[in-house]
């Protein structure tokens, strides 16, 4: 089964919008091994939709469509559709009231009516109709019509046309019901491992595995049968538990939250080559207030003595970039700020200011705990951006793993070194 | 003239990548009004490559491919080209010579002659052999087959492809090296006057004028014959002079850097609501730590008084987002650091904590001078991340404008109010 994602749309022809609905499609249909012939965007023009449209239908197996569901003028996609398959509008009149009950076209009545007429033998894909959207079967042909609005792409995508498209390519029919996604986020994985783990599984289960990175994290997605899919996640957990990060879709910045709020931890940071981005992290998360108490961005080697008394002879004879120098900085944002934990980074971000012993990538990550201060040196690889994230994403990843597991699973793939000094 | 993009890549396909060059190709198009009438991804498979080269060489005038062009096994492009065309393949020497002194390609003959066949008749887009890429006129069609990697392809596509493209529409022949692009970065800018001015200009004068928004900056283009190109320039930089970031493609966080240099200057941070995110953005800059101090990421109440000095009566009677805190944030910052300058951010990023008084998206900014200390009452729109970038920008800008104009220019579009003391 082959099939074609056609996105219309103005201002993704004019790159007035990246195209995160074609990235999303693309990674659902390659987890599933569903084949993705053509992705084709082309401009808000009824000609130039019927067009496509008919070329498609002609070729592919099953569509999708984005975008154009809308009440504007510049909407276009009904009427095109409409006209490519001969078939009339019709009112959907569950359609129309559900719009109209809506806040949003309260009241709105000519907006409703042009988003509520459907060309004759089309299901709204939302059973609860809360969102534009629908599906015409043509022969063997499934064709999904989506609105682009990425929320609700990604929903019905997942929810909604995978299950019918994996139904109608099972021998035996399931029950679209009995099919279930099941979500991963790792951290620090080594992908060939989990190369291995899915060839040996995918031959002898009955479920779909995917992967792909969300950088530098790495999501993980299962589709099949709602009990095949269970025992296969159990098998994965076990596998892989001490680099999940959560089951869904949930990022470290956010698995940090609630580990922390759990505990009733507090945490501060206190960095230097990542220049703020840790802290950064923390808060773009809602409610971060509640455990994130405060950060240093001590870019300066007189700010790591004045604001986290790092003792001037650490600095001359350990060096900035240093276990010693990263153990001092987080015990001194510990006891300044009184929190919990604290953590903290110093190293060469790049891509100047290698020294003579130590070269770009070179990074010092410590957590101080009400215990101890433990410090961690690791060589990343990248650009200045790419080795700011990794620090940021690893310093919050190894306290993590420090509150579930203490100091059983410090094993990181960029590590050199490890030291640690009881309080 | 109608024209198509085709990108070829199994890692576009899959969604393994984002498409940025899609998006960079739209805007350039549409900024230059050149018309693309469809944009195409396609997997690494020959058939399918020359089935879609040959409907898109029918239809179209001018037709751009992005990858393909590389020495590995799926790297298919040149092969499919010649098909579609029936053209041979020729070892173009200079290629090849080129390609082996490269460091990359050392000794890897095997490689470098497969790349270095090119269908007989296609000339190599960068002069100095430096990068893959070349074009073919097919009678009065121009065909442009591009390298996937975005430095390369972007800079193909404004450099060559664009000036062979306009020299084909234009009736009087003008030599390509006249035209030129030229880029200008704005901030804070009413699109409303930027529309009316390039409506005006564009009925006049001789030269395409684009912009489009690289949140929450403004980036414009021109392109045109370089006489016309620098008299426009002239007139928007005199019109639009406050809100002009770059004549280029800096950022502010890039100019920022600049101005502190080029003054001697040093800055330091003091933030609340944006948690982290104005130091990031600095010290993303390489070379930061040459006028950047440090920052503090103050985020309990606690933490502004004892590290800021922000008086408990100041929180207490003017709360934590007034213009006072705001002030005693900067003016706290500065002294700890001894800066020539402090920002400070204190405000609601939401989605939550809004006050009986203040709605989300409330944020005061503050910036200590060594004569005075500024504060600015925002009210900003949109989720979380969008609250948190608008005020790290603004404080950027605002910066900027006080080192350029002193306190000539801080009228602001989101801005509610304004405070001064002088020190």
């Amino acid at each position: 089964m082959k099939g074609a994602l056609l996105f219309i749309g103005d201002e993704l022809i004019a790159g007035k919008i990246l195209n995160t609905n074609a990235e999303f499609a693309g990674k659902i249909f390659s987890a599933l091994t569903l084949k993705i012939q053509e992705i084709l965007t082309i401009p808000d023009d009824e000609e130039v939709i019927i067009e496509t449209l008919r070329r498609l239908i002609e070729k592919y197996d099953f569509i999708i469509t984005s975008g154009g569901l809308g009440p504007t003028e510049d909407d276009l996609t009904i009427k095109a559709v409409a006209k490519a398959l001969s078939l009339p509008l019709e009112e959907d009149k569950t359609l129309l009231s559900a719009i109209l009950s809506s806040k949003e076209y309260q009241g709105k009545e000519e907006m409703a009516k042009k988003m509520s007429l459907l060309p004759t033998g089309a299901h709204i894909l939302d059973d609860e109709y809360r969102m534009l959207g629908f599906y015409i079967p043509l022969k063997k042909k499934k064709l999904f019509f989506l609105p682009g609005v990425p929320e609700q792409f990604e929903y019905l995508l997942e929810k909604k046309v995978v299950p019918l498209l994996c139904e109608a390519i099972d021998e035996k029919k399931v029950c679209k019901e009995d099919k279930i996604f099941k979500n991963f986020i790792f951290f620090d994985l080594n992908e060939t491992d989990l190369n291995l783990f899915i060839a040996e599984l995918s031959e002898k289960e009955d479920v779909k595995i995917g992967y792909y990175p969300i950088f530098p994290e790495v999501k993980l997605v299962l589709f099949g049968e709602k009990n095949k899919v269970e025992n296969l996640s159990q098998r994965i957990i076990d596998t892989f538990r001490i680099n999940l990060v959560s089951e869904g879709e949930e990022s470290l910045k956010v698995t940090i939250g609630k580990l922390l709020l759990k505990g009733g931890f507090t945490l501060s940071t206190a960095e230097s080559c990542t220049g703020g981005l840790l802290a950064s992290l923390i808060t773009s998360v809602s409610g971060s207030s509640a455990y994130f108490e405060r950060g240093f961005v001590t870019y300066s080697p007189e700010s790591k003595r004045e604001i986290l008394g790092v003792s001037s002879k650490t600095l001359e004879t350990k060096g900035i970039y240093s276990h010693e120098t990263a153990q001092e900085m987080a015990l001194g944002a510990k006891k300044c700020s009184q929190t919990d934990f604290s953590l903290s980074t110093t190293g060469i971000a790049g891509p100047t200011g290698e020294t003579s012993n130590l070269p770009v990538g070179t990074v010092f990550i410590g957590l101080a705990t009400p215990k101890e201060v433990l410090s961690f040196h690791f060589q990343f690889f990248g650009d200045r951006n790419t080795i700011q994230k990794l620090a940021s994403y690893t310093a919050l990843d190894i306290l993590r793993r420090y509150i579930l597991y203490g100091k059983s699973f410090f094993s990181y793939r960029f590590a050199k070194g490890f030291k640690e000094r009881t309080l």
